[in-house]
């Protein structure tokens, strides 16, 4: 679905999870599986290091590795977007030069922030953006969450997108998205080459109608994802919505009772990885709430529960 | 499904909205319409005064009116939950007074918070509860949620149970809220009476796998979220699913792209009210959000998109 | 220090404290005392209803009664500044129209704020503020503070002052707010007719320093505060930066470890109020902590510890 | 003052900024300074990586380098204590590990927080502090800080005293310091070696009085801060209130004006480091706040003013 680079991308951009092994190790060969198995997902490309990723909970060093085998094991076969976050300016441009360097398609960005206190205002923030967009080279997602903490007006993502021309996707997750997403559109225009939505896909119909053309969901269930989105972006909608009405519980209760950890507790069952570990102090699923997931995946079968088996 | 009053409350609780006027006064007639809609929806219940019902935008008086007005007018059809919730223990207090006086069967109450800030420890919470108990003199559903600001541990919880009686009723609606519920019932046992969720019944199905026996979801369409708990409660829980998963889309859409505007979108679609105002700075629903949850609703036709036409 | 109507406010105007009987009431006669405690502190003017004025704590009919009581005791002997913040946009301008009809010279607001999360964005606080000026059609100093958990940028409120005119003094309390108060008169001009500070004057000195016209501290010392601003407003910094320092650290004490706690303690010391009870959940002050607040006032003797002696 | 390991660490453990060349590189010829300097002005020991060594804007081998270098270079001279927070209790736990191997003679850890909304429940601190203790097998000293959003409560540091007898330092930084060290002191009793306060010493007097052994402050004047904190010691309170009150003026500027900002500016301008940059996003100070930062320093000559003219 993703066109040649003069073109915006579009469609299924899901987050990979980062296995580790049981001693919290990271697995470099379950790594490379995932990736594998969410080409197979036909995904039109992979974002790595997001919140999804745990990428809080790695070192710097960790990440290095994680680009360099990323980005290698990949070779091309769909884009990468490489999460670069970091309250310092300084660092998230050092991450996007790394990035780049390693053949990453596409950066994505949080606002400065850290703890609950710790942010910028809206000239600083324009300034971390264009530092690091300078430093990257590359188009830029900007990643507008509630842990950030930070409200970004419409007004101010557009104005970061007239500003830092290489801010073209805006990926919207807070509540009542389909209507900023509007507003995003209507008021950007051309400077939203990208508006997508993520959390999981659990607002996706809302938010193909109101002109989404991307979606970031988890890795557990692209391949039944897609065909919402092309079905939708064809103009089959009621295919759409239906595709999505049955997709739904699962979705739902990935996002509302597991989190992260769906992917990884999927992924485990379908022999993609060893592990679902998580690193502390994330807990580990309820046996009785990854019961309920894995009863939920079984009726729809998506790719990650059967690609290792 | 209510039980006589030495049993548990369970089953389907929902929040009343709030009518207005289209200049902003409160619509008495369309309080008695709303009303008359949930019961004829066979409500087990109804909860008055909850953020669902805008009460962050009501004035005292205001507030002593709608109780005197509900209670009378439902009067004993079906119990009634009373909101009581104020950062200040003696007025939170009055008002349980007040709402035990006009008839009330429950109140509901969160823990003490004002603003982004200002907040009790947990024996102050303690004091909080047992002094509005102590005022009320009837059980109350202790309300966890992220309006509060108030992480509420389950050990919190289960001390407030044990230490304070007639806190009986938990209404859980944070994130993983099976897994809290599971916690919840497993440490609490006998001090539980009633592990309830919210959210507009988004969670419904885990949590009642988890051991929940009530939901306090919006007045949109509780006839269609009764025969879940009915189904569930009675071992029938394929059943249940299925009708679940027919009424999650448009819960959903509810949930994220609109929340307590949607019910009053949908009653004013059904005739119920004359209009679906909210109070200033609550913003009206987007055009094409409305249009959205009114085509999902209409495919499911809920009571309330009836009831008045 | 106050000029007349078509000329600004400047000077101080502190925060009454709302005093409580032991066992809970509105103690009527002891706010009348407070009241002209602080005349005879020689106060620019008095705010009442505001956050130390444990106004989170009173309920509507409380609230009127205040607002009677404290107009009509004070009878324009100073100006009076009355807090109308609430949530509901509408609820706020009734609470304006009351205060001017009352015979308040100025309004004191919030943006709207409700719990952890209930927040409005940009065009809705702007309108919140022009639909309460428009109700109570006096002047109207904007609080800036983190109880409301909403960033004021400089260019917003800027954009307030001259979108709504009655929006004139600008209550300065975050982080750097000498740095916010210069930003604020550079960019704002003739739109910001009175910079002012607040916390307890604990930045006093540095506000001044940057242009502040008036501060809004405690009811504490008043007496002691005013003679810095007098001198600083003459010309006479050394002096005034001398009787600063003098009085810092029983400033620094009160912002520090006692919050609104301090002048009812001193007031009751003074014989000004016979209790220093708050509501409840606030804690009373740790005995300890009261002993340290009344040796550091001792040594300063404020009005507010000798006024009923 | 610090006693042999026997016993317990008490006095000024001030805060090491982290020195930047104007073009953002780590100026370790700088740091190395900073540290004489803070020797010389005879401090009991230096924590390094702390929040106000913008230990947020720094990289894991930047962060690597300085542990060796400040280990190295003061080689004894006064213990040092190193900050290993991180979200990632094995990450803290390996920080933990590198800094005792290093030399470091305690660890500096706040509980786990990412964001406005990642957090770990009270289980899972307690878990995050026994294994980083058990890497680091030197004592710790908890930082309960605004900054995490982790509200602690005395219960529950009592118990991490407890249970993790490592854990013997309370670095209190919350409103009403000393009531919160008065708690612990007479709920944790042996448990509690050390009730520290922090925030620039901006509540030191209160602490004292109420029983804290030890401050950690910034840089910019522990020679002037040491007095208050012998005399207080040694039973001279008189003395120490004195002292106090005649640095307390700076200290509110630094503590509200300027942050950590502050001791940069002064060392900057007393040559003991050539540039007083922060990294980005965080603001320079604006020029009149370091004006009046400068002048107020002058009055009291700080060694960090003087140390390198």
């Amino acid at each position: 679905m993703s066109p040649p680079s003069s073109q915006a991308f579009c469609g299924v951009f899901p987050i990979a999870p980062t296995p580790f092994t049981e001693s919290g190790e990271l697995d470099l060969e379950g790594q490379r599986r995932v990736l594998d198995c969410m080409i197979d997902s036909q995904v039109d490309g992979i974002c790595i290091l997001a919140n999804y990723s745990e990428q809080f909970a790695l070192s710097d060093s960790e990440r290095d590795a994680l680009v360099e085998l990323c980005l290698s094991h990949v070779a091309g076969r769909v884009p990468i977007i490489v999460t670069c976050s970091h309250f310092s300016t300084r660092i998230a441009a050092e991450r996007a030069r790394k990035a780049r360097a390693a053949g990453a398609a596409m950066l994505m960005l949080m606002p400065p922030y850290h703890g609950a206190t710790l942010r910028a205002d809206e000239p600083a923030m324009l300034e971390h953006f264009a530092r690091v967009a300078e430093a990257g080279g590359i188009p830029i997602v900007v990643q507008d969450a509630p842990l950030s903490g930070v409200p970004l007006s419409v007004a101010f993502l557009v104005r970061l997108g007239r500003e830092v021309p290489l801010v073209r996707y805006f990926k919207i997750e807070m509540p009542a998205t389909a209507a900023k997403l509007r507003a995003l559109i209507e008021t950007g225009g051309e400077a939203i080459a990208g508006p997508f939505d993520g959390e999981e896909s659990i607002t996706l119909m809302a938010d193909l109608d109101a002109g989404a053309t991307g979606t970031m969901p988890s890795a557990l269930l692209p391949d039944l994802i897609r065909p919402v989105v092309l079905d939708h972006l064809a103009g089959r909608r009621p295919d759409a919505a239906r595709a999505y009405a049955r997709i739904l519980p699962l979705i739902n209760y990935e996002n509302r009772q597991c989190g992260l950890r769906a992917t990884k507790a999927v992924m485990a069952a379908g022999g993609v990885i060893r592990s679902e570990a998580v690193r502390h102090p994330l807990a580990p699923l309820h046996p009785a709430t990854r019961t309920g997931l894995l009863e939920l995946a079984a009726e729809l079968e998506p790719l990650a529960l059967r690609w290792g088996r």
